[in-house]
């Protein structure tokens, strides 16, 4: 497998990141993860926006232009034999590179910027999931980025498999639910389709708000609201959210099994058509 | 400059950090920084103790005994000419390693342990400080270890700094008042003394360990208890604690003078002399 890594293209076993990079020693970086499908790396440039929007807030400047970012990536699924794959993953990693020991930012910082693509499995049909104990913290600035810290997520994730789930539900520090360990959550309440809002603790993710879109035109209404456990418990249906999977069935939320719903297919299916329509037009 | 990486020595610019490693891609680690007065290693035992209840509580397993990381780390000493001077520091890091993409832990980890140590500049004499922005979790995993996830931290320090203060104060996501960026704090009310609890939103500190203990012996009462903003502005002196710097008074919080307090310099005092003896004595 190869990587690209500050401008070259080199075998993943003999790519080397400094021991002084911040983004190994305090998590003090970002990332995307895009799904490309044949050639067409599915909203690109929402997650560039995304990127630059993040770097922005931490104080980073990205060493590249988002077109010198997207030959990148071409350049790197082509080297690894992706270019025409039903699903390949893309993660873009940046960091705020190798500097002097201590939290204060680096007068001259020399970003990192990993690129790896890898071939991506089949969405998953449906996901069990368990409400976990890391919450998310809507204080917290990473909460709300893409950043690297994600300790607390690999924690959620663990101790969703310990509850025999597959996927974490993770609530926010006022106990409402948040999201799950790397996605967003939906819920169902007849046609009103339900997330919790974007105040922090939530990373807003890019299908998520691909969602948010789609829904007046199937004719049922969406609204970012708070969701308590107790709403959560009596949802009609539920799904999740994120670039690799697209829109996810949950079938069971902490051993309570949740019928399939014909209106979270029916988006699935209206998402699905909107990523098809995109790979044809770019 | 030399580090030490997985079993061997070598210059900092060679030795090579996996572009897979989780610790870089997701935070996935954890680590402990340490003083070194000419060839003793301050709370040693304590450092270790600490990252080997950390690597279990995030499931991972320390590759080395204490013995062996304490052979490493004389011998990275040695290596960078840093066995005799006044002040070192030593920084271990211990990730989850190499590993395919995704959340899900790896069936069989390698974890990677980096050690690096470098000259460390005498303690400041005092500290500025501000209030900022990020608030610490105490449903995190991640704030009660001596985990990677830093960048809340960052952007604490650099908040600090754009409010003209050297050392950033966060709250808890409760309002009460925390820590700073990468040390305990303390105040004073008349003979009392009073940190923040340990409830899940602080890291508990080995200097702090080391103060609470030392208090009763120079008459003064020590208290762990909740300390709101309004509290912090009326204490008649405060002091950071770390592993680097040991007591720091603040001079500032917010624009407001503390002046000097002689019960803080007393305190540091016996600190200094309680670290004197453990040298002579290991």
């Amino acid at each position: 497998m190869k990587v690209w890594l500050n401008g070259s293209i080199s075998d993943a076993r003999e790519a080397r990141i400094d021991p002084a990079d911040r983004g190994f020693l305090l998590g003090d970086g970002l990332f995307e993860t895009m799904l490309v499908r044949k050639d067409h790396i599915v909203f690109f440039e929402e997650h560039l926006l995304r990127l630059l929007r993040g770097a922005e807030a931490i104080g980073l400047l990205l060493p590249y232009t988002p077109e010198g970012i997207a030959e990148a990536c071409r350049m790197l699924l082509q080297a690894n034999d992706l270019e025409n794959v039903d699903r390949a993953a893309l993660r873009l990693t940046l960091t705020r590179g190798p500097a002097p020991r201590g939290l204060a930012l680096p007068p001259n910082p020399a970003p990192t910027l990993l690129i790896g693509a890898v071939p991506a499995p089949p969405p998953p049909e449906r996901r069990s999931a368990a409400l976990v104990t890391p919450r998310r913290n809507a204080w917290s600035p990473s909460a709300r980025l893409k950043a690297l810290p994600y300790l607390d997520n690999v924690l959620a994730k663990e101790e969703a498999r310990e509850k025999s789930a597959e996927e974490a539900l993770m609530l926010d520090t006022s106990g409402h639910v948040a999201c799950a360990s790397a996605a967003n959550v939906f819920i169902w309440e007849g046609d009103m389709l339900l997330t919790p809002p974007d105040k922090g603790a939530i990373l807003p993710g890019i299908t998520r708000a691909a969602v948010l879109e789609l829904v007046p035109d199937l004719g049922f209404e969406a609204r970012e609201e708070e969701i308590t456990p107790a709403r959560l418990a009596k949802a009609e249906g539920a799904f999740l959210t994120n670039s690799l999977m697209g829109l996810v069935p949950l079938s069971r939320i902490d051993g309570r099994e949740i019928p399939a719903c014909p209106k979270t297919a029916r988006l699935a299916a209206a998402y699905e058509l909107l990523l098809d329509a995109a790979a044809k037009d770019g």
